[in-house]
């Protein structure tokens, strides 16, 4: 996206609408939430799956330190795409309020709640000067109530339940994807496995078993689970995702982290 | 709106007004209700009606999540069309003073008190620097000592009463529909059918029942009470406004959350 | 007024003077209440009149919510002219004044007191940055102590006391013509006449009885009182200023809340 | 006065010096002093003088209301020039100062004291940012232990004693005009007689009775005290300065108030 | 000093180091200063003398009010140069702390302690953004357990002790006369002669008593003691500086509450 | 990295994201960490090692005054590279939040949760406006439960998990001789003599022990020990990496307070 | 140093970072250092040695008054070099801290302590806007425990610990000539004759003993102590240092308060 001269007059902050009633800004943090790897999440009748890429820069990095997937509460995982440091803000927020809730109500958190209560305070950065939007998308992924639920928030606030959804790099791609294949009633085991042949998908259909990381979260025991290494190799050998041990790992999007490497 | 030369030098901020007396930065904010999708109030003898269009970007998106139309007291329900961000912001607001009003009272709000509270509030981010207005437009509808009211917000604060009413993209089509089919003495069966066939004017004379929300506040129940997809099915076919199954559900507006996907 | 390279240098904020001593802020101000419709006081031997035009940009909104008459106290009435979201600030103000003064004192505020309060409160938007001029013109019109007062108060926060006068669009026109046609010895009935034959010099000389508001606070019974329909019309008739049923209601000047239907 | 390109660098606020060592937003205001009609004091032995050009705009306008004579406490008068809105609360400050004054120490407050408050007050609106200077010019006259006092305030804060002076629209040829005539020993009639035909030299040697407001503290009656109409007329007569009744009564100057009636 | 292209990026605000680490708006204060009638300040073995150049604007100007000598305490003196209201400030604040200093310790305040109290004081004005420096110099002068002291103030908030200097318009011409005819141990009144035939330097040898001002702080009985008229007469007259009636008073420098008398 | 004309539109603070979703204040702060002198971290499995180039500016330069490693708690390290003063600035935080986490629960902190207390902290200098992002990167290396824990901090406060990394100049050479070298079960020793080389490496494969800092905490006695002259010496000469003493010592980098000694 | 126009747009506050990680103001701030005369500090095994350049202005000038080297505490001394008034602000600031630390702890404040409390205050001026940097370096010098301590503070707030250093004009030759000729195991009289002569070196070798000054802290009796004329001038015969008495006493570099004698 290029900053024409007309663009320009009206994107330097959040307190200036265009004549045409557009937030440049906001639509600017969106841009830094594609320049993050992808998240994908899946609601399957049996629970939610949250999937995600976490190539790193070297192999010296440790990858369990590329957070994408978070815990909010036993039974909510939150995936985030874009500024790291910006998700983290928001997952502090996010475990804070369920916290509180629990302590107030003596129960756990609704999903819908939380993610409403997140995305007020993602609003607040968007109308009122002196700071910017956050430049993050989050999927807020739960069982509520027995019941499977699946959001996501957006730079302008915005909450959005979906059955599916991508964020981050390739999100439109992913999306169409995910569009052509879900099914409404799969298994959590065929929700996990669609969310990896989508983003697969995009990835030249291979996929390296540290470089992802996948949960889920089922109905019958609403824990936040994340996969083995073990068990995403399965995963990816039954439908034949498996990448070569010599695949480039190589990130087309770049977290909020990486250095311009000269 | 393009701004021109003369414009850009007085259209960065709510503290300015122009050399003709102008707040470009709450037109602006008016473009953004116009980018929202649109939506409709239709007052009759028994009751007020709202309707929307919440068609999705999305088959994978829950339709439930595209909230346009809101609950501000058992009796009182708000219709929005614009930044959907800024919406819920206003919604809380107007929730919140509706409790207040409740516990200090031991009554139920007015219709006209809470729409005037909210436009109070809204006019503070048109006149104080450091924030920008709000980019929505509301539709309060609600029943109000036997009597049905129905109030428009819009973004420089100001209140209107109106017996019918759209908001949104093609508010200007959709309110020459009403004007000319619009009589006082309606049913509230009559009310739903003129919403209906006025959202209907703007597009191709046919809706999809899933596409659309509806709700009534009765004179005789007054309780907002939304139609369920059966209901809106019948209204729709007795009009001949059902959409084909196949239809292409593209929305002209974009509201707030709507990506440019390239 | 367009802004020439010269103004606009120092046309940006109440905080800065122009080199020839000039606050082009308030100036501007002064623009958005000409951009309002017009709104008319006279003051008679036995009251104050006001008169207002009240029209409407389409059938379907309720003439009751285009609030141009106000009151402040029982024996206080306040018309504007302007920015309606900043009248309804100040009028908010003045009965917060009306009341306070009632509880601290006893007894009912004085006109003037009234008006100065207001005013002083305008001036403060006009010195100190952060904020913008209010957008709207009073006429602040009462009895006290038996006798009748008509106020002005201006965006610059000056008083002026007038024995009949203009604010909003066509303001120089109907002073004119107030100015050739007052007479300080008039009946409340003549005053109401006379208002209502100003409005009408700029409106060739027709005026509906929907489209316009009038109310008068008599010093024998100093209560503010808004003429009837069939009250309006009846002065109208006597003085043949009453419009045919097809006249096309278009008001020349626009209220705040006027869209441009595009 | 036009701003230069050298000069518009540093002429936007007050936080700013010019290389030069000018203030020159404290200038422009002196400008909008310049704007509004003239005022002039004059001290003789028996007391002090206030005159000043009240001319209106309209003749509905209440003279009364031309506000250019205050009574900030009974033994000291205050007349202004320049920006109307300012001067209110410069005078609402002083008369605040002074019974503060008169509570704190049960006294009067000296003439010299309530003029270097009120000058103090000033300072801080030409040194720190976020406001504008006052716009506004007065001249606080008094007596104080018997001593006929007279004191000039400008927009810079700066306090001046005079034996006569005037301030606003022609104020360097009243000036003139009161350093040729003026004699420290005269009467309070002479200094009443001085002050009109000072104004009057500057408005073809004729005034009217109303169209100006007169103004004295005796001595040994230290109360301010305005003349009737009659007494006025007297003045005019014995002078042959009263001007005839056609005589267009048209400000040069414009207070603030004063709108361009296009 | 006219401001070049490179120096106007530089000199909007004491926030911002020029590249050469200058302070420009600290460098404009001192513009500020010699803008302003020249003050001077003499230190004998017997006391100190302060002299300084009071011309008036107007022959109806009271001298008097045109303060150039302050009292901060009994045994302080203090002369200013440059904008008048602001050199009030500093003097308001120096005579509190003087109070203050006698309250808390029971003992008069110390010359250098006053001093650089208020050179703190208006060092602040000089890093914090948001208000401008001080436009003013001072000369402190006092006698502290028997000795005389002399220190002037700047606009950037330092304190220099002096034998003899001047401050104001002229002041480096003035310096010079006083480094060729100081001699430390002069009596006092060779220094009040000193300080004359200093400022006669720059006046073509000669001025008048009234437009002069001049007061001495002795050893042996420290008060600020001002010099009358006659005294002053005399001293000019026995030095043969002593101006003809006829002179022409006219100031070089603008104090600065100066108008440009168009 | 040369600022475009079209970066330069955005990167003046951190509340702006560019069109393209980047923050370029931040990434400029990136470039503050360059110009430091580099530190490494190796991660064994007996334990953490730190090492720092620590060369001067002068031979009269105390060399224990290049801060570049801190202890943060007993068994934590930290090792900085960038802007000097503001490393200081975290590691007081971190200091502070080490003794609070000891007082609170009576246990030492764990190096996770500091690092993510120290990013969370620096994530803050990133969005809300008034301030700039801290120009300085972070190791922080430890023990925690027996077990060697490595991370970095970064301007945008992401914090990562390393097995061995370099900030600062050359951080890409460094960090690629670490990943042709490194090997997860060295011991300590190894870890060191690695880092030396890595450090080496880009500095003609020669080091002399005084420009070098090196400290290790260990697994089985978890307390940040610096390795001695003697010990760096024998760590030099066993590799072959030892200095002559005529080598000139020259930093490539500048810490922040290197001036450009013309 | 001159501005260019890819320095301009970065160099206008200290919450900006150049793309090249470069913070100008702080920049900015050292070159206003260097405007300031020499200030140097030499460590001894028997104490610290302070030596400045105190030339002054005029002859009339108090030289006592040139405020460079001052006490923060018996056993710790400050030199300065830059702006005067900043450099008090740092000092008082200094003595504020070591008072509270002889009040809190009952010991004497440690050198290197007091060094970091400052550069700590120093830094918050480099990083939170409205506000520029301390244009000013210092030498704090002292003995601690016995131990002979020598530090510098410069505008980044770094600390750096030096065996010996020159701030201000000719920093980089004086520098030079210590690091040619000093020696660790030098006497206090030693230090005196090197600091004596470094500053001599930049100054045709030679020096007026009025125009500098000397102090010593030694550790036998660690107390600040500032040498008379009279043993000033034994030093600088004894090195043939001592200047005629028509030296022309210029200062290369001008301390914050000079002006510009046009």
């Amino acid at each position: 996206m290029q900053g024409s001269q007309q663009q320009q007059a009206y994107d330097r902050g959040i307190t200036i609408f265009s004549p045409d009633g557009r937030l440049y800004q906001v639509e600017y943090a969106r841009e830094a939430v594609k320049r993050g790897t992808a998240s994908i999440g899946v609601r399957t009748s049996e629970g939610v799956v949250l999937a995600v890429d976490k190539r790193i820069r070297s192999p010296l990095m440790e990858r369990s330190s590329v957070e994408k997937i978070h815990k909010a509460d036993d039974h909510i995982g939150i995936a985030s795409a874009g500024h790291v440091a910006d998700a983290r803000q928001l997952i502090d927020y996010a475990r804070q309020h369920a916290q509180i809730n629990q302590l107030r109500y003596g129960e756990a958190v609704g999903v819908e709640t939380l993610t409403k209560e997140v995305t007020d305070y993602i609003q607040q950065y968007t109308q009122v000067g002196g700071a910017r939007p956050f430049g993050v998308a989050l999927i807020i992924a739960g069982v509520e109530d027995g019941v499977p639920r699946l959001y996501e928030t957006d730079p302008s606030g915005t909450p959005y339940e979906w059955q599916a959804l991508a964020i981050g790099a390739d999100r439109n791609d992913i999306r169409s994807y995910l569009e052509d294949h879900y099914e409404a009633e799969m298994s959590l085991d065929e929700g996990v496995t669609l969310a990896l042949a989508a983003l697969a998908s995009v990835n030249d259909d291979a996929l390296s078993p540290e470089s992802i990381g996948v949960a889920t979260i089922a109905v019958d025991d609403p824990v936040l689970t994340e996969l083995s290494e073990a068990e995403k190799t399965t995963y990816l050998e039954d439908e034949g995702l498996l990448a070569d041990d010599e695949d480039d790992e190589e990130s087309d999007a770049e977290e909020d982290g990486d250095e311009d490497d000269e």
